[in-house]
């Protein structure tokens, strides 16, 4: 009966990934829609695998040697403008400030899209000296990019992030650190997220507004649609020109600083829905879980029951986040809602698992059913959780390798793309015409990166035949 | 030497109270000032107390039931014109977006000043019946109020705060929900910030817009002067009335749940300093200090100085905050600068402390010198810390005691308050007219609560001399 009732709750991936998705927020409680343009509302069951997330990313940052800081929320239009490329790729998409109080304002204030322009001008101040270098800052905060089309946590014209801002003495500790965060990115994704990802530079034409360099990290999703899944980028010096940003070198000549930024959003949440989730719903990654362990009381009316499962939720509490569910629902209905918030481990207790001193755990992932000891309760739960990280990360990397193709033919290329959702491997030249003309063959088949190991397919670029420079990851993204 | 150095660093706080202010959160790094109208930029060490407060806070509304959520930044003119008292309190102070994108929006968008008519509308989504209540929500998020006149974390036109908003089944329940919330704030602010403080309601004149009934809590500043430290908020029904949320009561008839909301804000900061600052700039409160311990290595070239500094931090810092500074300096010029940052305690270790088994403990308030064992260092300095807490809340509630006056006369209120810096205790007959009156005459004192505790000074109003109905406690305010 149980199954019935999650067949009927919400559409099959298979039949409308899109669909599913939606479904699958709105289900799980994630988020709810709201009366104002493209932004969401994060419900707090939502709202709490984003407080996991900050928690667990912030520590890295802090073990990287970063410091938070709050900048101010608006822009003022004329430091927007002060870097050419920057302005260009943001103003079109930023909302714009024009009355304060009750007075129309002399400047327009956009509200931030990303904030190095403020960055900036903040380091303009407080840089003198190398003595003063480097700084290794980073904001949590909310921006907003005003968007036509939205669909929560994948794109949103509010939304929240991090942005990490730095600034060097040189140009290859700068590039250092630009590498070091994405390294960071990727280590979280794999150990927290349990998302396995390639990660490589930008195109030019990809790049970050105002950037000498990006660098991505490209997630697949289980129906082969690539995300980007955070950035990381070197400026070189071209900001701090713009701004007028200078340092006396250690040689007492005065130089201009070296500067990075990198950023992860609640983009990540949809990247968790869409790789780990199935027909029955969401399945969170145990490191970021709001909940780890559901308790499912079994005929909790018969003494005793509802005080063992309290007294198992005590023991798990203390190193693992519980919850016992002693709702008036029946267990049927309490298994498929559990499922569809992807809570990895269910706990089953009922009067015949406490006459037996045992109780009945099961795998959000696998369904597996386990029949353990309550003597040893922590252990057994802890280990499936581990379990379910591995299942996670295992199924994802299966995804991720079986929805890689290899295209070393324009024809090939041309058939995968229109054939077999997933990233395709092939060689480019390096010219911005090619990837325009694959985009636009396929429907939107966009370089992701340069991997930072390439392979070597064949000397020339799959679309125009002139030599290769490189080997692209390429396909489709949300 | 270092004596010389502080009093050049910054204005005394006998000369000019403001000054010092402004001296304090520059020279301790707290913020810096940005192009943005009415906004600061908050510094690491200025964020790493929020980062503290936050922590400390959120566990106290989790302990209490809540969770977190996230709402959108922006608020369609109509959604906050359906409530009338609250827009006519907030639309003036606004900030509008006007243009999205590259076009003019059809309605304007508000910057929220405070977001009860955003959760009022997804509190209609989601509540349909009485097992939906009660809901307890918090959100931490910035929000803008454009002011005039502004002044770093006291008043600034966007600040960063937590904003709970609830909603119950009975009115009973609801005042309940208001009067607790008032009481963590009571609590967080003496065992966190070491600030006593007067809790009561806010009269009819100083309520907030939209609410039935508004609690504050207030301390007093060095100076005298009352800051609006927390405010909470019981709205009976008036909100669901004017957003049409309803629930189906137990009875099974229609009902209109009843609601509250209640905030603090990055304000608190401003709180700290000017509680509990000296002419040495900050002192902050050991429960929310970025570093508790600071380590200046004396004769830091010797052999061995710098390996036992990092040694005992190393032990420190298992359960405390700690820093070691072995920046090329001299010992002078950190002392100085530790005690502009307000570390609650210096260590001090030198060869000859080495050879003694021992080191030297400062405690920030009192400056009292402390030769103690390394054998058990981490007990000594908790012990300070400890200590450190209850110096700053003794000191503090000293303030408040001696700066207290009563007046039970219309010339003893204009004479103290002239006179006096500080808190007034005077009977109110509980007209507005009083309220104003005492306002202009005094160029600015007003009513800042009725307390909990009410004394009974004289049986009529201080102000008109007809049949007192409250003791109102009266001061001048940031």
């Amino acid at each position: 009966m149980a199954k019935e009732k999650k067949v009927e709750q919400i559409t099959s991936m298979d039949v409308d990934f899109g669909q599913w998705y939606t479904d699958v927020v709105k289900k799980a409680e994630l988020v709810d829609y709201s009366s104002v343009h493209g932004c969401m509302i994060i419900r707090p069951y939502g709202y709490a695998i984003w407080e996991n997330i900050q928690k667990d990313l912030d520590a890295r940052f802090k073990a990287t040697g970063h410091e938070n800081v709050y900048m101010p929320m608006l822009i003022p239009e004329s430091l927007l403008q002060k870097e050419k490329d920057h302005v260009e790729g943001f103003a079109p998409e930023c909302a714009w400030v024009t009355v304060g109080g009750q007075n129309k304002l002399s400047e327009r204030l956009a509200i931030r899209p990303t904030s190095e322009t403020l960055f900036c001008e903040h380091y303009r101040n407080i840089i003198q000296s190398y003595r003063d270098l480097p700084k290794l800052y980073n904001q949590w905060c909310n921006v907003m990019r005003w968007e036509k089309t939205t669909r929560p946590f994948l794109r949103t014209s509010e939304f929240l992030w991090q942005e990490g801002h730095t600034m060097h003495e040189t140009a290859e500790e700068a590039q250092e650190e630009t590498i070091k965060m994405l390294h960071v990115y990727r280590d979280f994704y794999r150990d927290a997220l349990a998302i396995p990802a390639i990660i490589g530079q930008k195109t030019e034409k990809e790049k970050f507004a105002g950037a000498e360099a990006t660098y991505t990290i490209e997630p697949m999703m289980h129906n082969g649609y690539a995300l980007q899944g955070g950035t990381s980028h070197y400026f070189g010096d071209g900001f701090a020109r713009s701004f007028d940003i200078t340092y006396t070198g250690r040689d007492n000549t005065v130089k201009y600083p070296h500067q990075t930024s990198w950023g992860v959003s609640t983009r990540m949440i949809g990247a968790i829905i869409m790789a780990h989730g199935d027909d029955n719903g969401l399945i969170i990654p145990p490191a970021v879980a709001p909940i780890q362990v559901v308790i499912i009381p079994v005929a909790q009316h018969k003494e005793g029951v509802l005080d063992k499962a309290y007294a198992i939720k005590a023991e798990l509490a203390k190193t693992l986040r519980v919850k016992v569910d002693d709702g008036e629902q029946s267990t049927g209905w309490k298994f498929s809602q559990y499922e569809m918030k992807g809570v990895p481990v269910r706990l089953e207790i009922g009067p015949r698992d406490i006459e037996n001193n045992s109780c009945v755990l099961v795998s959000r992932v696998t369904g597996e059913k386990k029949f353990v000891s309550l003597d040893n309760i922590v252990e057994e739960v802890t280990a499936m959780l581990k379990a379910v990280h591995n299942e996670l990360i295992e199924k994802a990397q299966a995804n991720l390798e079986s929805k890689t193709y290899v295209a070393t033919t324009h024809e090939e290329f041309l058939d995968i793309a229109q054939n077999k959702p997933g990233f395709i491997k092939a060689m480019w030249c390096g010219d911005v015409e090619c990837e325009d003309q694959l985009k636009d063959e396929t429907g939107g088949v966009k370089s992701r990166c340069i991997p930072f190991v390439e392979d070597h397919l064949s000397d020339v670029c799959v679309c125009c035949g002139k030599k290769a420079k490189h080997m692209v990851v390429w396909g489709r993204q949300y």
